[in-house]
């Protein structure tokens, strides 16, 4: 929102919106908010059980107070409702390690050169950034996002009504990273079938969920670009879960077009993305991660749905229809062979 | 404040404050604030004017307006009151150049670093940071902060009532930086004699800045470290703005006792500072600034009042007094020889 007064407090929140992300990513690093779950409430007993000094548990838990994750009474601290939910590794909702990839030095550099990204209209970083084969990177992102998208890849099989479906077998899951959204469906579908596309570092974990989850039997991989292996066909789904967002129109089209070759009569593709509204003020995450776009990638951005149409009709698509995935900011495009 | 409610988008917002840090100062580093007062208001018109690339303003301009500094209108971009304020370099109340300061990469760096700096009390920057003789950093720090610092000292000018007190005479400015202080004094009261002490390297920022308000010839500088350089005596006014927050209390003590012999009878020492809350839960701008010297010094510290009063008895003061400088979160201790 705009303030109608003028407010130093916004440009001061602003000017230093980094030490808030450093103080919750090293808290998390720290384990304060899984200790003071456990029962450690002051100074000295978080001191004992992190391995810090108490000098600096000081300076970080009153920023954390301020912040919002912390309540403080006293000498004791406690946890706020959005920290015991989303930062508590006990929590079945924890989402905390989400912070090593979003506050991962390979996606920081994006934004340390933002200046010079917005003066070329594409990410500043040497060798195109993360754009690369087998970039560590995504080995980071599938390890720390995957209980995030284990929630998005729930939603999406509610709204597939996966378990319903008797006709969902083959699905192929293209830049599969963690793996969740194939799983999931396999979870709750014993006739599915996952082929998962990714680099063959990110695909080890991929490989590891779909152990612990019990479809490993039913899910193999396909190492490498998904530009450049072949997908197979017969596929009832092709999963493109935030992938297209990476490139341009045009190789976006040509991925699209692969699926589409790659799909059974009757068969759809699945685009799991932030959408913009078609002026693209909104929604907030979307203007976020368009400025993610910008500053790590050559090319990459976030699309509106009419965008989508046109890309997935000129590859051939037709009944294209947009969803949404509440609480999950994230929204689904379908499209049908 | 602490939601009662898990807020996702609080965690959301958390994890992705540097981006919005980042957007804010490629901003400022681009001049879009100053080329939208301008008249530029469109992508088209700010690409040419900003020298970059649409693709990049787009991004960069619509995430502005989600984070409170821009108006938008169908294809219109415009400035809200606070980029209006303190963003336009055509504004007197311009502050914009305070973000090369606080995004400066040897501030940041502490908080690249600020887990380890938790876990052992003090900075993890090897060298103890920008504590070491003529660090380029006071050099840009002195550049960067000279406008807040020049409403800051006006504030304090005011509360000294200082163009109506005939016997101020003598002034020591204690690790002068901008000057802005010392200098403000000097040019609201002609019988002020400003002598500014600091790194070599700094000082010629301040010696620039006594020029411009044309006070040159009522202002010597004293190069060298505060703790080493014997200040002279005499003084009516010894000036300590922002430099005991960079040590431990014995070092602030002997500072202290330093500066008081350095008075003349009747003299004063003036601390600014930001000053904590007896239980360092508030005010915000202490909080936060108390964690910018964990991660930034080895044993800097926000003080509270009754810890100012313990300092500055021990080094021999009396009459110790805490005051508001509003609207700056700046606040002032007094102690008299």
């Amino acid at each position: 929102m705009t303030h109608d007064e003028p407010s130093i407090a916004l440009l001061w929140d602003t000017f230093t919106g980094y030490q808030r992300t450093a103080a919750l990513k090293a808290a998390i690093e720290l384990d304060v908010f899984t200790r003071l779950a456990a029962g450690a409430a002051t100074i000295e007993a978080l001191a004992v059980q992190c391995q810090a000094a108490p000098r600096g548990l000081r300076a970080l838990l009153n920023h954390l107070v301020m912040d919002g994750f912390l309540t403080k009474d006293g000498e004791r601290y406690g946890l706020g409702a959005t920290a015991a939910t989303f930062l508590d590794r006990g929590s079945p909702a924890f989402v905390g390690a989400a912070i090593t990839f979003i506050a991962n030095p390979a996606v920081t550099e994006g934004f340390s050169r933002l200046t010079e990204a917005v003066r070329r209209g594409g990410t500043a970083i040497p060798d195109n950034g993360a754009a690369t084969p087998e970039h560590p990177m995504w080995v980071e992102f599938a390890r720390a996002m995957a209980p995030i998208a284990a929630m998005t890849a729930q939603l999406l099989a509610n709204l597939l009504d996966v378990e319903q479906v008797r006709v969902v077998g083959k699905v192929l899951d293209v830049a599969a990273g963690h793996g969740m959204f194939g799983i999931t469906l396999a979870r709750l579908n014993p006739n599915v079938q996952v082929t998962a596309l990714d680099w063959r570092n990110v695909l080890a974990v991929a490989e590891e969920n779909a152990r612990a989850a019990g479809v490993a039997t039913r899910f193999r991989t396909l190492p490498g670009s998904a530009f450049e292996v072949p997908f197979g066909d017969g596929y009832d789904l092709v999963l493109l879960p935030n992938i297209l967002h990476h490139f341009d129109p045009a190789a976006c089209e040509r991925l699209l077009a692969k699926a589409r070759a790659a799909l059974a009569p009757g068969g759809r593709v699945v685009i799991v993305e932030f959408v913009a509204d078609d002026d693209r003020s909104g929604p907030p995450d979307a203007v976020r991660f368009a400025l993610v776009m910008l500053a790590g990638t050559p090319a990459g951005d976030v699309y509106t749905f009419a965008e989508y149409q046109r890309m997935l009709r000129n590859a051939g698509f037709e009944r294209v229809t947009l969803h949404e995935l509440p609480p999950s900011p994230a929204r689904v495009v379908f499209a049908e062979h």
